[in-house]
C-alpha cells in the first residue's frame, strides 16, 4: 500500500463538519467516496483532527493508503474532478507508510474573522463573524496575549463523548493575537492541539472582554462560520496554503 | 414623494440576474418585495441598467421613490434587516426627485476575474472563471488598451429584444486594462455604457488572443459568474464600493 498525504481546502458552509456521518455531507464522507471510487475498494481518508458543522478550511491535512499506482498529480486532478467546487485537494505526495496526519501534527493554526463594520460584505458573510457593535481591540489584544503558554483549557472546551475519559486538557498555546485587517478583526491563534470548540470558545471571551465585561471562560461560543483552520504543521515540513 | 437613492452589492450566483421576472429570484424582484413592504404599497425600483443571471456587484445603483418618512440610516437598517444576507444596501441617501439611475449614469465601470492557477480556491469559485491553460498577458494587454475610445460594439453585443431598433451601438471606452493580482488576472473597464454581454465577449476576445489566436469580435463569450458591476458615476459625484 502507499501512502498519500494531501492538504484539502473546503467551504464548509454546506456540510456537516469533517467527520462522516450517515445521510449526511461531510468533507470526510465526501473524500472517501471519491478515493473509494479510484481504489475500487473502500478507501478510509484520516485528517489531522475533525473541523465542526460550518467551519471552513484553508489547509486541513489528511492521509490515504492505495494501493492504485496513480501519480501525485494525477491523483489530484482525478479527485478534483469529482469533488464539488467547495472543496479541492492539493500538495498530494507520497510519505513514508507510517505518516499520521493527527498522531505526527505538532501545531494547528486557526483563524477567526469578525467582521466589523455596520453593513456586511455580501462575499464573506458566509466566513466571518459579522459583530458591528463597539469593540475595544486592545483590551482583546491583551486577554489574546495573555493564553499563550501551557495551559488546563477544560473551562474553553465543549464535552466531547468520542474523548477519552481523563484525557489531558492541557494544550500550548504558541501564539495567540488579535489584530485590525482592513473591515476584519483577526484572531490567529497557532498550539499543539485544540479542544472541541475551544477557539471558539477563546473568541467569545475575547468578545465578552472587548465588550468591558468581566470574561469568564465557558461563556458564550462564537458562531463556526467565522471559523478557518488555516494550516497544520509536521515535523520540519510545514504545510501552508 | 421623496426620491431614494442608495447602492446595492450582492452576490449574483443564486439570482436570475437583475431584472424582476415572474416566479424567479431576482435583485430587483427582491428589493421590490421589501420596499413595497416598507411603503404599504407597490414600489418600483430603478436601477442603473440590467446585470445578467449569475453577474455580481458591489455598488449597482438604484433609486426608489417613497411616501414613508423613515430617515435614510433607518431605511438602510430596515431594508438591510429583510434582506438576504447575499443583498446588501448602502449609501442611502435622499435626491433630488428628478434623478434617474439609468438615464443620469455618466459611466460604469466592470470588473471581470480569471482565476489561473490550476486548484482553484473554493472560496472564490463563484466569483471567478477558471482558466488555468497558458495564456499570453501582454498580447491580452495590448488588445484591452486597443479598445480604448469611441468605437461601434455592435460586434461585442448579444442581440437584445428590448432594444429599440436602430438604436446606437456606438459606446466610449474610457479605460480597458488587465493585470495580475497574486492568482487573478483582473480585467477591469470603464465606459459611458456597455450592450449586452459587452464585457463578457471582450473578454472571450482577450482570450482568444491570449492563447495566439487571431482574436475576433463576436467569439465565446465567458461565464457570467467571472463578472462584477464594480461602480456607477454621476456628476461630480462618484459612487464607489
Amino acid at each position: 500500500m502507499r501512502r498519500i498525504r494531501f492538504s484539502v481546502a473546503y467551504d464548509g458552509t454546506d456540510f456537516h463538519g469533517w467527520q462522516i456521518q450517515p445521510n449526511l455531507p461531510t468533507i470526510q464522507g465526501t473524500l472517501e467516496n471519491i478515493f473509494s471510487q479510484i481504489e475500487s475498494a473502500s478507501v478510509k481518508v484520516e485528517g489531522s483532527g475533525r473541523t465542526d458543522a460550518g467551519v471552513h478550511a484553508r489547509a486541513q491535512v489528511a492521509a490515504v493508503s492505495l494501493t492504485n499506482p496513480i501519480p501525485p498529480d494525477n491523483l489530484r486532478r482525478a479527485v478534483n474532478r469529482l469533488l464539488p467546487p467547495s472543496i479541492r485537494i492539493f500538495d498530494v505526495a507520497e510519505v513514508h507508510s507510517s505518516f499520521h496526519p493527527r498522531f505526527d501534527a505538532l501545531a494547528k493554526t486557526y483563524e477567526y474573522r469578525i467582521y466589523r463594520p455596520e453593513v456586511c460584505d455580501p462575499f464573506q458573510f458566509r466566513y466571518v463573524h459579522h459583530h458591528p457593535y463597539p469593540l475595544d481591540l486592545e483590551a482583546m489584544q491583551e486577554l489574546a496575549a495573555g493564553l499563550v503558554g501551557e495551559h488546563d483549557f477544560t473551562a474553553f472546551a465543549a464535552s466531547d463523548p468520542s474523548d477519552a475519559e481523563g484525557r489531558s486538557k492541557v494544550r500550548s498555546i504558541f501564539s495567540s493575537a488579535i489584530e485590525e485587517s482592513g473591515p476584519l478583526w483577526i484572531y490567529r491563534v497557532r498550539g499543539n492541539g485544540f479542544l472541541k470548540h475551544m477557539v471558539r470558545n477563546i473568541v467569545g471571551y475575547l468578545i465578552e472582554g472587548g465588550k468591558g465585561n468581566h470574561p469568564v471562560a465557558g461563556g458564550p461560543t462564537v458562531p463556526a462560520k467565522g471559523l478557518t483552520l488555516w494550516s497544520v504543521e509536521y515535523g520540519s515540513v510545514t504545510l501552508k496554503p
